[in-house]
């Protein structure tokens, strides 16, 4: 099967979640908006299925147009072989994508914690507070949380299923985006999260994801996407 | 099967829209806080799972321990006969209730925009920047799309699969809750919106959710929940 992705083309935002689990599974996938004329596709796409998206990211396969980044990968999850096939850990894999949309979302309102209308320099002030307490408080809560997990004998390394499936690329992810936007924070942070580390590294050595990272696909980070490294919030 | 929900026992907040799927079906559950002895068992419920959770609320039945409120309806909805049986179907109905998440989670930025440990008079400034902006730009963003969902011919006044699901009793909570917290900013705003007012209207006249709603069960909305009634936020 082809799936088209359709994403913002310059950022990797919310859709890396989404590309990361492609390359993983070594799927056959166009990257919409990266085409000649691919933004007009994409406005065109966003407005006119029947299961419209509130905004990018969405996928469409098979007749289907999917939006949402975790509804996303909980329908590429089991074509992909990325998701645990027994019930409760299946649950559980999308509960801790939840978990990690909900962590996504909090670094994005550091840098937007007024409204993601206004620009960043107009509520400087206010990201300066987010920022600090987001660091000091709310990323050592979900490590902890994901560190336990990953912690449990029975995981094997993995947060879901024994084996490797979606979250644990946007696990990765999450590392990754915390290490361009927080430097100095996540440098004091890390020594206390092993399992996590371990997992970032294991993810980032598979061969797909490897060639991935190296190649022109992978977009670099910048001050558009959802981890932004404005030094000014990075907390010494 | 019998359910057991686990959730703070003196506010709506995001357990909500759980008992309003359980109500709705009629289910025989248990809302465990709000037993005697009940927050202790929460607590330790809270940690023990071997699929525990990052917060309230989770649900547990038939051996199984579901958290994250979209993972609980995609649990209960097959379960519960509250989800599109077809897949795109059911794809889309969790894509809505992920934006329904999406815009809790805004709501709940209004009155904590800067950090969910600092009180809201630490961050009334902010709060005020905020919820102003969320009124004038975000409510009418989610409600445009919404709106246009329901008026597409084929939905029958239904946001998913033709019938009702637990996202129709979800976007009903989200109406019930913006009228609370900015009963201003929802008189000016919902003429432009009939079909969303209309099913409101429709999910409030259900039996169950009637019944449910007269019920000392439904806790009324209060200023510790995610729906709050502070005056100075809500704009003119």
């Amino acid at each position: 099967m082809q799936y088209e992705l359709f994403y913002w083309p310059t950022i990797q935002g919310r859709g890396e979640f989404i590309r990361l689990a492609l390359e993983e599974a070594g799927a056959e996938y166009v990257d919409v908006a990266r085409q000649p004329g691919g933004m007009d596709r994409l406005m065109a796409a966003l407005e006119d299925a029947s299961t419209p998206s509130f905004a990018p990211p969405f996928i469409r396969a098979g007749g289907l147009t999917v939006g949402q980044t975790a509804t996303i990968l909980l329908f590429l999850g089991d074509r992909l072989n990325l998701a645990p096939r027994e019930e409760a850990e299946g649950l559980f894999s999308h509960q801790l994508q939840l978990t990690i949309a909900d962590l996504v979302a909090e670094v994005h309102q550091t840098h937007h914690p007024v409204a993601v209308d206004l620009y960043y320099q107009d509520q400087l002030a206010e990201a300066k507070r987010c920022a600090r307490a987001f660091c000091a408080k709310r990323i050592p809560k979900f490590f902890d949380y994901f560190e336990g997990i990953l912690a449990q004998p029975k995981r094997g390394g993995f947060l879901a299923g024994g084996k490797l499936s979606y979250v644990d690329l946007s696990l990765f992810q999450v590392v990754e985006g915390l290490r361009y936007a927080f430097p100095r924070a996540m440098r004091r942070l890390e020594p206390a999260y092993p399992h996590i580390v371990a997992l970032h590294d294991r993810v980032a050595a598979r061969p797909n994801i490897a060639a991935y990272l190296a190649s022109p696909r992978r977009i670099s980070f910048n001050d558009d996407g959802i981890f932004r490294h404005y030094p000014e919030l990075d907390s010494e």
